[in-house]
């Protein structure tokens, strides 16, 4: 559930890093029904507004339903002088999109909004990035922190700056999903909080 | 947007029929962003009611917006004596989910439900997609018959057979896409109702 980078904008393979974690997920026997909810330009108040609705079409009672997010480079991005939403915004919205997501007993993971090709941009990203981190702290919540690990990979940010400056094409989707796959494998085979964060 | 098939459930991929014609249009030079709205166990009444708010979510004002439907199979299924949806009933939510596409100019294209490994159910489920298909050249909207084609290849009812019944695997989903790939194509590239029906 997310923006554009979980739709997996910009891969001639149509995957993008979800649809890999997915594939992986599988590989590894898990018997996973795969829904990816990334929408091109959604900020995280565009996300709260749908996500609840949207996984309820997906997630009947009765299964292991668990729900991934990764927003927030939509919110760091100025347009009129301004960010499109403040930063103690963002973090409400997601402080809100977990409470629910608890109440639904809908295991939860969040993954680190990734740098892209605008310096100042990425700055405001990377900072939202860590309050969106205090949030899932404070949630109990696994949160996977991507963003340094990308901005220090030459596939990453080669192809992000040769593609639309936000959106890698399939290697550096790898990339990104490589970062994720051990924590993903080991959340899918033992949810619950007690993943260890790496930072 | 449609069913567990659309979703490509089975597909160790995780492309289906659907992700593998995103794969051709982009491929082909169209600038495709791809959103994949297949759920599973949903009937065309689960889809009626869902589909206008999720595409609306993902096609704002001044794009070049498609829909492509694919369901029907669960409409078809028999539960406790009798079938989850009524044909009059699908071929009503079909009318009415083309009324409202063409109020949102967005055009349509219909994909007939495929073929299972239950000859009984899929004796409904060829019924069913003519039906659909007279809904379809009633609205003028374009109706691809993937079935017939799909019943006599030994790859597709091999892997439904030697899967859960109802979903193939890669090879499956690759014969299913290829049928569809040249309308698609056409259609991409020419919008419309102009599109020749293959019977």
């Amino acid at each position: 559930m997310g923006d554009s980078l979980v739709a997996g904008l910009g891969d001639k393979q149509c995957l993008g890093w979800a649809g890999r974690l997915a594939v992986r997920a599988i590989g590894a026997g898990q018997p996973l029904s795969y829904y990816n909810l990334g929408v091109r330009r959604q900020t995280s108040a565009d996300i709260a507004a749908r996500w609840e609705n949207e996984c309820a079409q997906r997630l009947p009672d009765g299964v292991d339903a668990r729900v991934v997010f990764c927003f927030g480079v939509n919110d760091a991005m100025a347009e009129n002088g301004r960010v499109r939403v403040e930063p103690e915004q963002s973090a409400e919205h997601l402080g809100e999109i977990l409470r629910r997501a608890r109440a639904r007993e809908w295991p939860t993971l969040v993954i680190a909004p990734p740098p892209n090709a605008d310096a100042e941009h990425t700055d405001r990203v990377e900072k939202l990035g860590e309050i969106l981190g205090e949030v899932c702290d404070r949630a109990d919540v696994p949160y996977i922190r991507v963003f340094e690990p990308l901005r220090h990979s030459t596939t990453w940010m080669r192809e992000v700056t040769a593609g639309d400056g936000y959106h890698p094409s399939a290697t550096g989707y790898e990339d990104f999903a490589a970062l994720i796959v051990p924590h993903w494998l080991l959340w899918l085979a033992e949810p619950g909080p007690r993943l260890p964060i790496v930072r």
